[in-house]
């Protein structure tokens, strides 16, 4: 019986959507406002949904208590309160769109599950715009 | 790298659940008060979901100021503040069931993407009741 | 101690604004697409909000239940499923702008209420349209 | 066509995670404060989501009343205002952990389905807490 | 300038009402299937509202950090994953329905308040039912 | 018969609180993460109310569609995408806390707002932190 668990979490911060190696022009007509150099910001909402089977021991899939200290570690001490492009090392050279965080918050999170758990991000950039990854 | 992006959006309707080759009285035993001859409505809620892979060099799989558009003239524009049964040409002879809509606009959002792009629709009659097509 | 209780409820109606004393033309400049002669509709959420002491033998202000019916007789009977400017008596000879509906149901709500019980209705026609009305 | 059509709905219920067969300590150290001897509780919301062929006469997959009545009988009528630890038989040799509520229930509405639809059971024990069984 | 700073919090808890006073039959009639005396159980979700001068210095009316460390010491360790009957000493005689829960936690935050400082409560028992407390 | 008009709007900005006269230790003790130099960031959900009669011609206290303008001109256009430090006047010499961009947005609406009109400004930094200002 494989069941899904999901779990909510979010952080907020501060990006710039641009490539340093595009002119200021090009990103402008690519990016729009989201490349304004001095950044805008957004409270990301998270959802990460781990399957697997069961444990008929305990009644978990996982505890989720677990999954909630990871997304801790992982996503909130990581990219709480602040400016992805400049204090995230993943960004430094990786344009910060909402498609690519979901990306390297799937590959933190994955790394710390076990190899037989699959995984679901689905992170909302805003309350109208959201995508989902799933490796 | 497959993510799916998606968008929400809105629109408000009136309509009426029946069927023209239908009596009145088997319209009202099947269809009950969704039958009302003067209409009802509703705040229709959409998410428009593309699936497709993460472009390189911009991050984007598309930008989503693309999906809002092609939400606003296929959608938005033919459906909001519409009777669905009078006003709309894909239901002069199909019941605008919740289920129907969606397929409608399945149809609509999907012949406006490229063809490498999956698209699944999922629309909110009322904050209770939805539907999920995937074409 | 004066406590207030809600209680949410839904109905979903078609509308139409428009005043029958006014020409298409002027109904249209002040109404625009609102007066659609098809109708539209919504999903309109209710709050009631009923204020008073709380009664020190049962901890109620008053038994939620005995709202939840008085909301459903005055409001969801009389306007689920219906067109408001031709199945409501109410709005016969008044237009159904959110205000106007705040009011009459207010008042229907308000004279099923003992008097020593204040009422707020706060009415949501769209999720970003909303009125209050205390009487 | 096939379509999926859901429908919300909720239930509050007490539980406490724990096993008989188990020492206090131990299932102190698995369940912390869920194993509460004295019971905490829940609101929990369901969307329960079926999956099949639109029905060509009536534009429907199946009417969403009947499935709302299902789940009334199946699950409200059986969890709402319980205690699943001593109020629901299937819960009595079972921990009533959001996982295994989630297959009790699916298992319960699928019974009622014709074969050829398909069920999703979402269950959320929290806002931020929720798990998804497909069978 | 005076403005109202809010926190949403939420704790998880069981409960039942009743009177010790009364029989069995009249609990029932009063209370119905809140008198379950296997308890049920509900998410709580409360707003707690501070209403002061904004201090020149800081733009702070109170650092939002405060008051949610005074509602986790007086609300959420108190009653999350608690029977609120039987593990919390303010309900030990007193009937806890959301009227009495809401003043009971207006009580115990209030105390914790600089008295220049207005204090209102909102307390969710359910998404459908909340209660409002100002003292 | 006064009844409040409310209309929802957002807006997506970066900030961070500090006040340029303190050092960055102060800062750091006052403001914590909230002072990170590199910014962080919010999506602000504005809710605007306004109070005033129904005009018994229109039914309208005021239509909703030019209170949409005036927040899209006085807030969005002003604030969504910006550095609120850096790119909007107002917080130049001004900390960006929620309760100083609520005082600031409440002024600039209202002076849009005929003198008969009261409004009341919410202002959420996240969904679990908001303000209230009514002038």
């Amino acid at each position: 019986m494989r069941v899904t668990v999901s779990r909510k979490a979010h952080f907020n911060s501060a990006h710039r959507l641009y490539r340093k190696d595009w002119s200021m022009e090009k990103n402008n007509s690519v990016f729009g406002k989201c490349n304004n150099p001095n950044y805008h910001g957004h409270n990301y909402e998270l959802i990460a949904s781990v399957t697997g089977e069961i444990d008929v021991e305990t009644g978990f899939v996982l505890d989720v208590k677990i999954l909630k200290n990871i997304i801790k570690e992982e996503v909130e001490d990581a990219f709480d309160h602040k400016n992805l492009n400049l204090d995230v090392p993943e960004f430094e050279n990786l344009n910060p769109t909402v498609e690519n965080i979901a990306v390297v918050i799937h590959k933190k999170i994955k790394s710390r599950l076990a190899s037989n758990l699959d995984l679901e991000v689905v992170l909302y950039e805003t309350p109208r715009n959201f995508v989902t990854y799933s490796g």
